[in-house]
């Protein structure tokens, strides 16, 4: 039986901090045909509210350290000003999108990160996907919209990579949908050489990332990204691609973009 | 034959300001039996993060001057901190709520005020209620939790005061539902004498209020707040209370606190 096609993307912050390319991406998003869900990083928008406001975020190998300040600041940026100003824009569009955080409804559940070397302070790891919540949603034609801001059940927010919950999602909702993946940022696709963007991988599996890891010839930055990609491979996610969020439409039309992820 | 009950109530900025009001009225919702809908406001909180980003709000009569910069603010603090804090503390008591704003699958549109004396900059007249959406929701036993953003449909986001959407929603659902609107603040119902908190009018009808009216008893700030009320009962809305938000679950219970408003 053949099951029906859905395609999860999720966009980074480069492609939101730009209003011009934000909605040239929202345009492409909207002609994405059939079912589908958005997910969004919060990128520099972030960090510079916080500047405004006084507050110093820290880093660690490109994830954020979210004290209790910094999850204030990223629930109103991610969960508020972004989320809605990406719904109200598909609602403009025809695509009858709903903005949500993994409190709504239960969306997503998570537990806080268990401190091993680095305290990641308020930064959740995700437990628990709504999956009747999500199927429910998209059977009466609405667009999730997901913020990458999660709950522990508890009363307490969290701050979740958008990354691994675009992975986690596909991962649940593979047994139901034919899940397209594509982990959109600011690249054409994964690079062999950071400084040549011409430089596309077309296709990784997980022997050939193991050997180009071995070579030290995987950027730092993209190894999160990656991780998350074969981990959506190894739970028969159909199809994973990590290239750019430009003309996502005529990517999902020809599928010959990006970096293909592959058994 | 007996239509279903649904209590609608907004609070105020004072109840959501102080971290343990809003625990104390959170755990008195969440007690509130069967269907219902939670319109929050926003409170001093954004104008606190307001100020430390150096963004100034004008107000007019009570109702803020919406500039685009205001307009990002609120959307930050309201669909964003505020809502999500509200969402995750209500799952944590067993209350499945969503948190919406009027974007969200099209809940609430909007037009841009008009501009007469004032201008009210992005400040929303509510055009119309996404009635199915509610009452899908509801028959998933979600319980809606809506901040007070709207937007025009055609991808502009609006500020919309939460009394007159508490109001709206009241009226469009009275049809399928026996609507109890509750009107919270932070007295304990109208008063005739600010001065004297106990100086509560225990119920008004549109006589009694023009009598206060033309002798100038009632308090500009709660002329607003009253409009709508008299608005709902107009609509068919079946009971009115405008009164205190703590101890809800008791008010709702014994209905013998506040002001009722009738005919």
């Amino acid at each position: 039986m053949k099951r029906e096609v859905i395609n999860i993307i999720k966009i980074g912050g480069k492609t939101i901090d730009h209003e011009e390319k934000l909605d040239r991406f929202l345009n492409s998003f909207s002609r994405v045909p059939g079912q589908k869900i958005l997910i969004h990083g919060g990128g520099i928008l972030a960090n510079q509210i916080g500047e405004k406001m006084g507050v110093v975020t820290k880093f660690h190998e490109g994830r954020r350290i979210t004290n209790a300040e910094t999850l204030e600041l990223v629930t109103m940026v991610y969960g508020g000003l972004i989320n809605k100003k990406i719904v109200a824009k598909l609602q403009s569009q025809n695509v009858n999108a709903i903005g949500l955080s993994g409190a709504d409804a239960n969306l997503l559940t998570a537990e806080k990160r268990v401190v091993k070397t680095i305290d990641y302070g308020f930064a959740g790891d995700i437990q628990k996907v709504n999956n009747d919540l999500l199927q429910n949603l998209l059977s009466q034609n609405l667009t999730p919209v997901i913020c990458p801001i999660t709950h522990d059940g508890k009363g307490q927010l969290l701050n979740t990579n958008g990354d691994t919950i675009a992975m986690t999602i596909a991962c649940a909702l593979q047994s139901q949908f034919e899940v397209n993946l594509w982990l959109c940022f600011d690249k054409k696709g994964v690079l062999l050489d950071i400084k040549d963007e011409e430089s596309i991988i077309p296709q990784l599996n997980p022997s050939t990332y193991a050997e180009l890891l071995s070579k030290s010839l995987i950027h730092e930055g993209m190894k999160p990204k990656l991780e998350n990609a074969f981990r959506a491979l190894e739970s028969g996610v159909s199809k994973i691609r990590i290239g750019s969020a430009d003309d996502i439409d005529l990517a999902i039309a020809n599928e010959k973009t990006g970096t293909l992820i592959c058994a």
